[in-house]
């Protein structure tokens, strides 16, 4: 059995030093993010992501799911308890669950995107809001493309909303940072995949043959792909929409892509 | 040219009223809603929406297009100009653009879903979400589907937040409100229309044929669809995924179903 640290005041450096990972700088520092809640504990479990700590209370075992949860992780190091006052303080949510990971970064190399055989992959470009970024990660996941670049500018994808949002398939799709946004291009076009974009005038997803390599940048929310980017791109590729509405929601839009992907590769 | 009241102080009654919109009970009582900014505006005027009020402030004549939204409205009756400080009062955004209509509620009759040729409807069961409400009744707009029935239990579809995701598509999607789900759900069988619902073991969505009149049944983002309303369900069908998400966003799930039914019906 591991040993289980037990941590009652709000000044433990610990819970100071996981608190401040709600902080974006302090989570590029660290390299490590926070993960709440029972599913996505689970989630982390099962696909044997490495945990620096789990913290749990009382809370956690006022019903059933979470008397298993605790269960299953009794026996591991670096578990934390706290009181039901400290959990609060740490917690994101307003009815907390009672149980928290801190979760390393995944390092995902861009290196590996050259061993893929006709990737699929999606580039986000300033995409700000985190419910999108969650939804995007999330589709992807479900639609097995092959990662996703996050393009400078983009909400942070660890932030605890996004994480969220991911429902656990954080851990499961390839994450890729992409410091210089057009460098990144060119070495995606030097490797033969295709540069695409979606544009309302683009053709229309469906007669557009997608078994190649192919990279879709999906823009954003308000202002679309920036120009200097459209730029690099080789074809344009619209969503067909027979109504009113002049756009979707960056999230849907980039999730109907994912689909037609999964189906048209099937 | 119509006459501009001005109004300076937080006590004046009509402002109370505005600010009280933000609750749903107030919005009910006066068939109301908020819309707030420049875009939403002037979406309500190019769809001819009737306007109860247009509230405007300074902070509008900051750009161009608050100028030529100014200019557009100026002949109207009802225009109201406040105070940049009486503004921010009833302004739901951390930096107002300056312009806020009140909005009667559109009175869409079930009966008229009656007279429909093959409709294809979408009933929401406790969608709980704000931004996934905006985001089904945005892309069924952009869709084109014939309506969307909301069930007793789901978000308030005139909530600002669900109204600003909407992106002016409350004004151009039929929405219609269903006091009794399993009432409503009977009476659509009468007329003959399909009761559909999406479950992961369901019919693939791309196989089913969705030519024929439908509403199809989108459940709660945690729970699906209740029991009670699945007894009624005629078909299940699925949105296959081939990856490790074990389920989408409620908001992708429902996009996804309404670009498949448009683009079988193209």
């Amino acid at each position: 059995m591991g040993k289980i640290i037990e941590i009652s005041s709000l000044n433990n450096p610990l819970i100071k030093e996981i608190k401040g990972l709600y902080r974006k700088r302090n989570r590029w520092k660290k390299k490590t993010f926070i993960i709440e809640g029972i599913k996505i504990v689970n989630e982390a479990l099962i696909n044997n992501i490495e945990l620096e700590y789990l913290v749990y209370s009382d809370s956690l075992l006022e019903n059933q799911e979470g008397n298993e949860l605790l269960n299953r992780i009794y026996n591991r190091d670096n578990i934390i308890k706290v009181t039901n006052k400290v959990f609060k303080e740490i917690s994101d949510t307003e009815n907390p669950q009672g149980i928290l990971g801190v979760v390393r970064f995944n390092n995902n190399d861009f290196k590996d995107i050259e061993k893929l055989d006709k990737p699929s992959l999606l580039f986000l470009d300033e995409i700000q809001d985190p419910g999108n970024m969650g939804t995007i990660i999330r589709s992807g996941d479900a639609f097995n493309i092959d990662g996703i670049i996050l393009g400078k500018g983009c909400v942070d994808p660890y932030n605890s909303k996004v994480i969220r949002s991911t429902m656990g398939s954080i851990f499961r799709l390839p994450i890729y940072m992409c410091e210089d946004i057009l460098d990144c291009l060119q070495d995606f076009k030097d490797i033969g995949l295709d540069i695409l974009a979606t544009s309302l005038e683009g053709k229309p997803l469906y007669d557009k043959n997608l078994n190649n390599g192919f990279v879709c940048i999906i823009g954003n929310e308000s202002r679309g792909v920036s120009k200097d980017i459209l730029n690099m791109v080789q074809e344009e590729i619209s969503i067909p929409m027979a109504g009113g509405a002049e756009s979707l929601n960056a999230g849907v839009a980039a999730s109907i892509i994912m689909y037609e992907v999964m189906k048209k590769r099937l």
